[in-house]
């Protein structure tokens, strides 16, 4: 970590930029933050564009040092950056992959379902969607259960999802679940979820989202 | 390697399984393969759900070696297994990190969309789409093209997506991207893909999808 500085482009209401945060204060790695607001289209200026991600999204997180400014997109690949070499990361083969595995299916099956719901309902308001999006309400709904009950079952026999202790995994999957209330998703009906975030938010270091 | 045997667990006309044999055929390594047709739900059985994958897809990577027999779901991980200390993962930290951005992306912002499109286009057919996929196809296909833009414009600039070979992330992304055309984009469109996709196919040891 010597010579490094970090600075987390974020938008504060983003659990993915959240991730960053959470790995970082878990590590004790120092994080700057530089804030934007994706609801007024600050992530798509051209600077943005040209400068930060080329993709137009958040969280970015920027590396200062030795090689100069590098900037790292993707929230979870951002992770797995700070965390290169800690014990956030397994070094057994399989349990490595296995947590790249949930950190994938975080990405495909979880968030485009459990964080677009709360993004929808919490933050543009019901009333504001669009017709395509609100005929999308009850396949992401059923999406993102499915993907909380797959979470319930792992967690009804595993206090982490790989290992003994947490990874990038809990952290990636935490982020959008501790909040899925605000998606109207009913976390009461997930108990060993629930133990589970009681387990998270007890670790030393930890940090809420807001 | 030494005392591990492989079998994937697939849908031959998925890509996401065929990134594991492309994988695999780069680096040489044997594998099995067990087929699954998952238009006839024949990943959704009682069997198929207790044994190899509680989320019910395919593919899932069944690794037999000293610590028994083990399951692997989702693509980038089982990939990031068998290549596992290769030359298709750079040891460069930055590196390492931003391959893994580029296959979260593929995951995020590629499949959802390149991929569904084909599988709907080509698969299932347009006619008999539902009425709320049918609300989807403008959406995927813009972000779709956006994800490809996205790509070309990098590809215009490097011959691979990390550093000056092949890695997992040109695996993961060449897997839906060089049948794009089936979803009816058009890679006419997108000259360094074009360049980059011929530039795979010539590699040692390449297999094709079909």
């Amino acid at each position: 970590m010597h010579g490094q500085a970090f600075v987390l482009h974020e938008d504060p209401i983003s659990a993915n930029c959240y991730k960053i945060r959470l790995t970082a204060a878990l590590l004790g790695l120092p994080l700057s933050r530089r804030a934007y607001d994706i609801r007024k289209g600050e992530t798509r200026t051209p600077e943005f564009l040209a400068r930060v991600n080329a993709n137009g999204r958040i969280p970015v997180l920027e590396i200062a040092g030795a090689s100069g400014i590098r900037f790292l997109p993707e929230s979870n690949a951002a992770c797995w950056y700070l965390a290169s070499g800690s014990r956030l990361i397994p070094t057994d083969r399989f349990a490595q992959a296995d947590m790249l595995r949930w950190m994938f299916f975080e990405q495909y099956n979880h968030e485009p379902n459990v964080a677009t719901l709360r993004f929808w309902l919490a933050y543009i308001g019901e009333e504001n969607l669009s017709e395509a999006q609100k005929g999308q309400l009850d396949a992401k709904r059923s999406a993102g259960e499915a993907a909380l009950r797959l979470m319930d079952e792992h967690l009804a026999k595993h206090d982490w999802f790989v290992g003994q202790g947490i990874t990038l995994a809990d952290i990636a999957l935490f982020a959008y679940t501790h909040v899925a209330g605000e998606g109207r998703f009913v976390l009461d009906d997930f108990p060993a979820i629930k133990r589970w975030i009681s387990r998270i938010e007890a670790l030393p270091g930890f940090v809420a989202l807001n």
